[in-house]
């Protein structure tokens, strides 16, 4: 990379990539400009740090890109939005194989064509280790956007997307075992359901999150910003892979489905009587808050199992 | 910072501080939500790791969150746009002390308002030493964006803003020598003059890029973007206080002046006969480009003393 020099680098990551038609000015001035057709903007930043968030003897560079653009696309998602683009600034090594460089590219636009839009600005530095920081923007298209605090009493509980996946397929890359090439795979590259909610957004959705944290831990952001409490029936999320894959590895199915974090699925809520639209499934109820405040159940009991991501730095 | 956990910093970081109308939706939920009534947005974004583009040492903390905040709102404001918001993912050791947090979240408050917008949104991961990425987000208020490619032979060449001050102060830091506060200030908190990047967009600048990489590199980027040369009066870019300093630290002051980077000043053309707008002081002119393609010279010759901040990694 130091041979090449910033500017190279960026000139070859960008090279070919099609920009999609809300790109009014791309990379290569100061800044670029994005259609924000709404008058309003979304915006969210996520880093992650090699060592940290990512092992380069686990993950490809390419996934390493795709599940960078992933996390901040779901998380733009979550708010029912359209992701309209993103920059990524990128900080490695000056002796950081070109190669490296050209996965991780590769990963994100990837990933963020998967989400409809593409990379129009980014940064590059060198850094002591790989860091990776994206910043996703995204349109509502006049619609209001689906926060965590709209979830009432009486509303149903839908997920899109799987959930244990990523954690299951890191179970397995610890344990050394070869055959979870499925879970592995969503560890290493979630698919965030981006479609799934536009169409939560659309059927009037009350309250959205996407699952990166763990299922419990990010009903209790719904739970705790909407005032309320949450029951969710553990038979509804059970995932007959995740059983299997669990017992295999040694691990609890169910502690893997209600926290197992980073996913990045999408959990909604929907007032009682509304159709829950094609990809999502229904898995549980809002109700009042108790005497025990805005607390997540799981079919009506705290959950005493194992705890999801919230830890400084995940 | 390991101890209070990632949601508590971030309560503690965003605690009391106000934020401006344009923020629809702010930090706390999946993502935030700003205006953009131009419906087009600019977006730009930089890294900053700590060892390479900041010492602890030389730079207090709320210097780091100015500088890191003032080089992305000087992007937008390249643009000739109005800084609307800005996220901040940061990455730093969980031993960090949290009066390093509390003093990068002040000088960003600090310069993000000085620039007319808030912070709106961010991530916090541990990382091995302190990196800071900011993502700035723009408004063009219904005028088009000045690119660096518009400039035109005849247009008069035009600085807002100091050169070579940030350049000086690193010299002075270097030197150990503590009578130059003034330039160890511009060079620890460069303040970009974002006022003067709205006054020539109205005023039909052709072009225009903020100083970062230095003046005669950013120059180099407006020339070869629009296809013309640029030359450089001598005389008018002199500075006597860059030139008592340079006597004083043994540095050639045309060099600081004519290549010193991150001054986060701006440069613009404006076509001949326009009014340059009060805050702009003219340094010289664009001709047309001659057989030597689109190169910038100071009077007439090339530049043959040092160079600025193009190696990668800076």
């Amino acid at each position: 990379v130091a041979e090449l020099g910033e500017f190279g680098v960026i000139d070859r990551i960008n090279r070919g990539r099609r920009l999609t038609g809300a790109v009014a000015v791309g990379p290569g001035d100061d800044a670029a400009v994005l259609a924000a057709p709404d008058a309003r903007v979304v915006v969210t930043t996520d880093m992650l740090v090699e060592g940290r968030h990512f092992r380069l003897d686990w993950s490809s560079p390419r996934d390493i890109g795709r599940k960078a653009i992933a996390q901040n696309g779901a998380d733009v998602a979550a708010m029912g939005a359209r992701p309209t683009g993103y920059v990524v600034a990128l900080g490695c090594p000056g002796e950081t194989d070109l190669a490296v460089v050209d996965g991780l590219a590769d990963g994100m636009w990837h990933e963020a064509q998967r989400s409809g839009a593409g990379i129009v600005g980014g940064d590059l530095v060198q850094s002591p280790q790989l860091v990776v920081s994206v910043t996703a923007l995204g349109d509502l298209d006049g619609h209001a956007p689906v926060l965590r605090s709209g979830a009432g009493p009486g509303d149903v509980v839908a997920v899109a997307g799987r959930l244990g996946w990523s954690a299951a397929g890191m179970v397995a890359l610890e344990s050394g075992a070869t055959v979870w090439a499925d879970l592995v795979e969503a560890h290493c590259a979630p698919e965030p359901p981006y479609a799934a909610a536009i169409s939560a957004s659309r059927a009037g959705a009350s309250a959205m999150s996407d699952v990166s944290d763990g299922l419990l831990a990010d009903l209790g952001h719904i739970a705790t910003a909407s005032g309320v409490a949450i029951d969710v029936a553990r038979a509804a999320v059970h995932d007959p892979r995740i059983t299997e894959a669990a017992r295999a590895l040694g691990a609890d199915p169910d502690t893997l489905v209600l926290t197992g974090g980073e996913d990045h699925a999408l959990v909604a809520t929907f007032p009682d009587g509304s159709v829950v639209p094609d990809g999502w499934r229904p898995i549980g109820r809002v109700r009042a808050a108790g005497d025990a405040g805005p607390v997540v159940t799981v079919d009506g009991s705290p959950w005493t199992g194992g705890t999801g991501w919230q830890s400084f730095g995940q």
